[in-house]
């Protein structure tokens, strides 16, 4: 795992403040979340545990103090439309045959929709047409062709809320090459992550078999998953991985899969790991045994 | 005083990691610093505190803990060199007779100099490039004009080193009006706010009459200040403070002297309260006995 670093645990508490406004308006509860979160994080080796383990606690805590089990609920809907309507209006320009490169720059720009990392007041529409403006590496996304031409079980894991939506296309685009996708989504409500809901709402199930990891961290910790997804996980000869919770904990997990990390950069830390730029999209591509870059 | 809210205490927690790293390049100390500050902040009532007492009390344990009585030693030495520099730079071009409201304008530019509050990589001269194309209220700028020539004894409050130096313009031109002013700086070193030692290095003591606050607060808390401040305070017909901090802990503060608050507006909360942005250069006017705008 990344350690967290000095910076990761206000931007981990920042989020948690933001989730306490999202799952209430009664400021006493705000508070006592907020309260309780401080005190578990004085409770725990802050330099020795797992960031998404932290945030994934602390974010639980919130769900149980506020009484609202699924804070970030009403903008995971609003999310998942706004990106359908979006979907809509690009098939309707494509039909069913939206080209892979497309189909990944899609599914790559819309890790751009994230209202766990970065507050914000923009709808998704607004995003997106962000999103559609950035620069994705060209030789990179040949890479990712070619390693999924060579494949025959990929493992999708999804990220967000409204961007599941977009990965339908790149999902259907890795179908289309020959292999056979399992797409993972959470095992319950964290931050404004996608779970089986979502993947249903927009459409996700009747494309791919979805399971989820089976709990509800905002990455992966597999030790801690269910056996149907740690079974997936084994049996997979490629993993699609979007957004960053995701990469940080898997980037140095053991394992013999070469993995796409699909991601926008959104913090320091991983910028200067991985020697890119805050708000960057990028494609990283680990292959076999390699522990890192 | 303004109430904490949700997100002032994850934002106290960032600057707070932000000294850590000033403070020392030993990750053990820094880590320690801020499993204290969180200590500290799990002892507290965190909405029932004032904000400024906060974000001191958190800066004081990163100095006990590192070793370090002020982590942003050096980043001040710089901020006043580069301010130096530009201000010899302009008075090469105005002489002793900058007009008021160039002055007035320029010590408003001087409050984007701040790395407690963000965190930047750019120098004081790009900032303060930056900080000349700011645009700043006219009429407001008339007002305070207008209220400086009715006044004779003011109380001039200090925020960050660098911005001194570009003070000096606008302490002098307050005297060029006819009024006496008596200069604030804080008693100790707390992120980067001026202290006595800056107020020398820039030429500030020759000017006027420097005091401290008598404390380490990155804001005015009047009781518990020197006798001194106290005095001054109390003595004086007109304030001009500058920055957030020393607004948010003053602009509830019961008090018969009119305050012309000038400052860069740095969090929601603020911006929210004074239906201003992020970012933007304000002059706020808070006459006599109004406790609010």
């Amino acid at each position: 795992m990344l350690k967290p670093t000095l910076e990761c645990i206000p931007c981990i508490l920042r989020q948690v403040a933001e989730a306490c406004e999202y799952a209430t308006g009664d400021l006493t509860l705000r508070y006592r979340a907020l309260k309780d979160a401080i005190q578990h994080l004085n409770n725990m080796n802050v330099n020795q545990v797992n960031r998404v383990k932290i945030g994934s606690d602390l974010n639980r805590i919130v769900k149980e103090v506020t009484g609202n089990p699924d804070p970030y609920h009403e903008l995971k809907k609003l999310s998942n439309r706004m990106a359908l309507e979006w979907l809509f209006k690009l098939e309707k320009g494509f039909g069913n045959n939206i080209p892979f490169m497309l189909a990944l720059r899609i599914a790559a720009a819309g890790n751009m929709i994230d209202y766990g990392a970065v507050k914000t007041v923009e709808s998704p529409k607004t995003l997106f047409e962000k999103a559609m403006r950035t620069e994705v590496d060209s030789r990179k996304m040949e890479e990712v062709k070619h390693l999924v031409k060579e494949s025959q079980r990929v493992l999708y894991l999804c990220d967000n809320a409204g961007e599941i939506a977009f990965d339908k296309l790149l999902v259907s685009a890795v179908q289309s090459l020959g292999a056979q996708v399992t797409v993972v989504v959470r095992g319950g409500p964290i931050l404004n992550d996608a779970t089986l809901e979502d993947a249903y709402e927009v459409g996700m199930t009747k494309l791919a078999r979805t399971i989820s990891t089976g709990n509800d961290f905002c990455g992966i910790i597999l030790d801690d998953s269910s056996h149907e997804f740690q079974e997936a996980f084994r049996r997979s000869d490629l993993i699609i991985s979007k957004g960053q919770g995701n990469l940080e904990s898997l980037i140095d997990v053991k394992r013999k899969t070469t993995t796409i990390y699909i991601f926008k950069v959104k913090c320091n830390l991983i910028a200067n790991h991985l020697k890119s730029q805050i708000g960057a999209t990028e494609i990283f591509i680990q292959k076999l045994n390699s522990l890192y870059f």
